[in-house]
């Protein structure tokens, strides 16, 4: 075919070409340093490059950095992309031949992953602290809230009272087990995939271990095709995030519902309620649809780079690579964003708790309790109980009364009527057993509301969130460290330069 | 409950507010006062407001545009958002009293959905551009290729011969049927909300019908509820959207299987291949791996948008406003890439017709025409037929012939075998009744890659591409004129102000 | 490679070819016939076949259709598909070269899309219908509830007053605007396919359009390749359909809210109403769930059919075939329940009228219409009336009264302070101008709730419902009409048989 | 509110409560009867009730099972579901009293959610089973061919040559990773929610861990709240399982490219090719789109299960509940038809090293070894080697000659030109150094192709699958136990009856 065309095509280079420079300026420059860094050092350490040629290329490296204004320099099309960039300088500073041995053994396949998974373990990390602050911010509000009373719902209708602290609790286990769902992908990102070069390592006597452990990674990826073309890593860490929308979403839904007007069991301080411009009275707790809409869409991000690794080959290819890399990125802005709003929110909301009394009694959500006292007091049977209590409720319903307004004269009726005898509940009696308190106190078995074992259950949590909070900081601490090492190393080396 | 809290709560403002206020700033401003010249015109002129109010309103909202420096305000927290702004700078200008009668009989929330519905339009009708452009592209490359041959494949083997054309003829028709979907999604991003205020209208006496024509909608969308709470423009626009881009990521994963080397029907230029950082002899065609990833994550866009809808309230929610709709134009920007992207490429490949024929005549596609020849030319049944052409095409595949060098010996042998005869077909005519040009041209009905049937097909899809472009220009002209009409009477107000 | 395997791998049969016979048996039956029959007939007015040819096949076809039963026969791998089954069955009638006759100028390509879309046109008809049922029944409740108030929420906090009319018209609207789109994916559903042969026509001269209208489509897909490889007919057929599902989720979300014991503005009566296994108090309308998991359901399965497609190739794949049509036939499954239950719910449920005035008050929502009064019947500025009614609805809300139980007293003290002169406006003018009904009563411009705008609209909207229904009619009756031709050619010809 | 209706309307009864009630019979009739067998005991255990009590429900329990034909009962409306039917034979049977013990401190809530955890438990260990299987079969061909040369891919390029069994491995890290998500999401599934009552617990001394041991569970889920409201047991197994589906749909389009009749890398026998209706000389790998699709609808039916948990509130609601699981039922069908298919096939076909060799050499894939050896062989600098290779390259692809022909001569003058002295290599040197063989055999540092590290390799992936296999069937003799536990303690209580 004949062809006298040039690359790159300008409209490849506008919206393709120049928008992945940008990013790689803005997202992997460090990076890059660190993988020429460390691979540098190995190819000394190996001797596949002597120490002289090693600490030329790490000294022109350094000073690349400093000389070079990444923020001014644009994309012209003259090299393909930032790795050639770099590549030109170090060029310009140690001629083609020195400047080329950098690349022994690697590929911008292996450094690119490298790259991303330097990236997404950083964010991780910072995820993970944003889990941490908001368990420990909602954990401090079970701690204040042992004895605040909520309603329980089961099909969007009052059920059962229980406490605040029980409530947040089972949101606690779940924001418990999304950071070891987290951990466990972690568990993939850190592996290096250097040395796999293209696809299919070289022929050079390469140390992996090392390259990993300058770059903190706890070891490296084994088979060197799956370094490259194995995407589990993304897949993983997102779905893992997605899971963290979505479970954050539906306790955000709470939150909308019990902030409204007629439930208005959570009162939202003016700190996060907006007005109307044209509705003076209104209150809007604006914050909680913006959690919503943030959980929303940090959950599509999250698909979009899973679904993009959709029908593409298992090996080496774009989908997995820099333009989803930061689509990725910005899943993560939303979960920083997510989660540091919701910590402040919950920490500051505080439970109407007349409001709470007021619905549960009249929604007589308390009654199974009085029917298994019945059961327990005047050794009925469960069938009879309910019976007396099933009307009892229907009376206070119809009539709109409360399970605090209603005499115990209509009580004793009703459980004449259909026991033939009469009740020994005198009036205390009857509103001390259908009192949300009472409910609750009761309820002190494993996982139930009662303050007592409530308190045995945050403080298993706390230990199990110290548990996972060791378990991610050892990762922190060995991907810092690695930098002072490696810091350390080229410093050592530069100064050997002949 | 005792608060002593203000708003905003400084990680609200952080994570919410300015980037909101930065969007408005972005997105939204010509918007903002194009409706606050529409909404003041239609006051002065129902004799809500005075001439002298209006076009003093008018005049100061000139005088903000000029006189507040928009790059440069950082977002304080003093005003809720952009709206309290330009509504605090007005009150600076005007007074309280007056710059307040501008808000007569509106609200932010029927202001909002005008505002995402006047952008969507803009990048509607640049959409409808770049697909305009794509399917004259590709249009111009099938009148160049009405003879040139390609492989069709079914289940992933070559199945037959055809045209170039004809098979791009075939996204042609799906592209003119993407181009009339989003046309239909216009159709209710066209219609105006201003009038339904906060979700009610108001008891003014307002021309919503006037507002629409002022800012270029066709006419006003009737329920003033739905205008705040429908968000099916919204659903059905970025519905559409995501159908162009899994559309055309099927004609991409054509593009990668035909250019790769061991295919080689698609020669894809210079302009379009990057090389290896290692591997001297490589020829990337890496723009369509770009051009697959950029339909996948616009697929995946146009879902967050669409899916941040689901179990919402159908009423007034933030989470089809302001930052959902950011994520649809982003959405539209990599459709603009994409649609660009693809229409340089296609405008540019060639196709290896040496490969083409190779491939075709190892494979025998052109085998089914024979078998329909000995039918009409030998009387045969197509049982018999099919017989004989299968055991020809079997003996060619098995011994890594090709029907232009399978001698016409070995089909006259099988045909005696099966038939009890000798045939009557020469070399010649064995050659003519397998070769792709008889195989095509015999094609000639309805819809077949015949050239003469392929002409008739071009001139129609053109028409149809000339008809369509026809509705959207009456939309685009009825949208730039109402520019012009809003212009010429708000300077005749502010010239007759006092 | 040495092979000595033979079709089909057991698992593979287990897999995959049985269930996709036993798909065909369920689904595929009737129309295949439809195929066989219409294509048939054609080609005996085309004279590739002759007449006696034609009428033997046809009358072994039906033939065929009473003396297998379908319902006992297992799929053994005997035969590759359904197809070939039948096509076994032919032979055995009329021996190998009559039988093999019937395929001239086809394929299992082009039957297979035509077959599809003759079950995705009777299912977009049934769908439609449902939607006319569900679009009939919300206007009959319009018709009954011009005056009855619900609360317009924003925020997720009440808002206006309005009417249950209006209210519920802007929904319709909304399934309005699905019922066209849903017509504009049948315009390319009623496109047929057949004479694309395997995809790229065949050299015989048959009569596509004969064939269409034999089966009742509008007229043939033009492009050939197109009608086996575009898939838009499927995408932009669930995409539409995936809308009405998140639309309609919407709205149960309202309806969840709005039944919840503390809001209690929607009855749902005990036909809809499930009751506690230990909880006897509860009324758990636990359909209003149901209707939001369908949508879910729905919604998710149209996105497994639509995604299913991303990144396949733009060619015949099974992808778009028998399995995946089979995943969307659920999904119109579910279509169906979800819209049936809710025509049955919504035009059950009543509004509790003193749950809403009594929200409405406490909450203040009429306030603005007591301001917009202040400015038309006391002069004041906006600014001013603003100041003095929101004074008052804070007054209010602190003192838990309601727009109704405040004293005139109060309001007059509020307006001195602000204004320095008295209000003239009484008891009784403060209580109507307050007033739910005035509020209302007002908004009479376009789109408002007022009663009388409201019976406009709704007269509107059943002008074009019928519109609508008159195009679906019509390509019901040309689709049923084709049925009577169909069956009228087929007996003339079997009449002809030698 | 007037109400005379009665539950169910037939609508409902027709849409949902027949489907959930064949749903039960199908699917939880055997869990049902486990957790009221569990539960029962424990309550005896507890002395709840009494050993008298308990052993007349467990006996009655069992007639139940033996008496009801569970095939032909239909669902009439009169019980609002199976839970009520139970109860209803046991009232039959024991009373109302005595029948109502067995529901003490439960409710259909927790056993609900048991219910779908054993099934889910049940499910994930065949899925395990399931993938032991694939790794097991992906590894015995791994064993077999070490030394099978095949094209390794980048940016869909020739780019170097690998091992099948370099290749495959890959896939089995990305398997076991998969299986260890699978057991990670297995931990939450893992911990009953027997006890929780209706959301609360109840005030009855119930012994959690006994009823988990009973039924087989890890240990009881703490917070009761979270038991059921805390639906990420589903979102967290399916969305593991989504991963499965996408990594192996990859595979499957490699597998797709590989037996394209243009690359023919990849043979598949007959028993996995279909053939076409009109061509006779196809021969359709028709599996393989199977599959791809097979993963494509799987993971669309895991999403189907995780975005119906999308912004649904924080508590118990039919949204995870039986319609959702049978969704999610269906996902887990797929992925055993997808794996078992897969794991037929894969263990099936072979490479077909001449056309990977052919095209290895056409496409000049081994050249960067040619210039690594230039490097030692010939003291080059990278850059000169280089040089050298890539003009090799180019004039053997634009002459369409491959390595293995391309003489010797033609290298010697191209390395003279650049380097300006003739080159040591001999023809023989030149054959071995672009050889696939060598290529592969240099690679034997860590990760690397090379057979004697793909043993290694492959050795410690047999280890970890053991591993892996070790902790799933702990599990599963674990829950097997439980069976043998319950049966023994029910038949012993039932032994008691007086």
């Amino acid at each position: 075919m004949k062809d006298t065309s040039t690359f790159p095509s300008p409209i490849y280079k506008d919206v393709v070409l120049e928008p992945l420079f940008e990013g790689s300026k803005k997202f992997f420059k460090e990076g890059h340093l660190a993988i020429d860094q460390a691979h540098c050092v190995m190819l000394v350490e190996q001797k596949i490059i002597s120490t002289d040629e090693g600490s030329k290329i790490l000294n022109a490296l350094e000073e690349i950095q400093q000389e070079v204004n990444f923020d001014e320099i644009k994309y012209t099309g003259e090299f393909e992309d930032y790795f050639f960039f770099i590549e030109h300088c170090l060029k310009e500073k140690l001629g083609a031949d020195l400047a080329g041995r950098l690349h022994t053994g690697r590929s911008r396949n292996d450094i690119d992953h490298t790259l991303f998974k330097l990236n997404i373990k950083k964010r991780l990390l910072q995820l993970n602290n944003d889990l941490e602050q908001l368990i420990n911010g909602v954990l401090s509000v079970c701690e204040q809230n042992y004895d605040t009373v909520v309603v329980a719902y089961t099909h969007g209708q009052p059920a059962q009272p229980t406490t605040f602290a029980h409530y947040l609790s089972a949101l606690v286990e779940v924001l418990l087990r999304d950071k070891q769902r987290l951990l466990n992908a972690m568990d993939t990102v850190n592996l290096s995939p250097m040395g796999a070069a293209a696809i299919t390592t070289s022929g050079f006597d390469l140390d992996r271990n090392r390259v990993a452990e300058l770059l903190g990674f706890e070891k490296p990826l084994y088979n060197s095709y799956g370094c490259i073309s194995s995407c589990d890593y993304i897949t993983s860490v997102y779905s893992a995030m997605k899971l963290v929308f979505i479970h954050i979403g539906r306790f955000v839904q709470d939150m909308a519902q019990w902030s409204s007007f007629e439930t208005g069991h959570l009162y939202v301080p003016n700190a996060f309620v907006q007005i109307s411009s044209i509705m003076p009275q209104k209150r809007n707790p604006v914050p909680i649809e913006h959690m919503r809409l943030i959980a929303s869409k940090g959950m599509g991000l999250c698909d979009t780079l899973v679904n993009a690794m959709h029908n593409t080959p298992f090996t080496d290819m774009n989908d997995s690579e820099s333009e989803s890399q930061q689509v990725g990125f910005l899943a993560f802005d939303n979960s920083h964003r997510l989660l540091s709003l919701l910590t402040a929110f919950v920490t500051s909301v505080q439970i109407n708790e007349t409001k709470v009394h007021q619905h549960l009694d009249q929604s007589c959500a308390t009654i199974t309790e009085l029917a298994d006292t019945l059961v327990r007091k005047e050794n009925l049977s469960f069938r009879q109980a309910h019976h007396v209590v099933a009307e009892l409720a229907t009376y206070v319903v119809e009539h709109e009364l409360s399970l605090q307004t209603v005499s115990v004269d209509i009580f004793t009726q009703i459980f004449e009527k259909h026991i033939g005898r009469s009740s020994q509940l005198t009036e205390d009696d009857l509103r001390f057993y259908v009192s949300a308190k009472n409910f609750i106190a009761v309820r002190d078995g494993l996982g139930g509301p009662a303050p007592s074992e409530m308190r045995k259950a945050v403080s298993q949590y706390k230990a199990q969130l110290q548990s996972s909070n060791a378990q991610w900081s050892s990762i922190e601490t060995f991907t810092l460290n690695a930098i002072d090492v490696r810091s350390k190393v080229v410093t050592d080396l530069i100064s050997k330069r002949s």
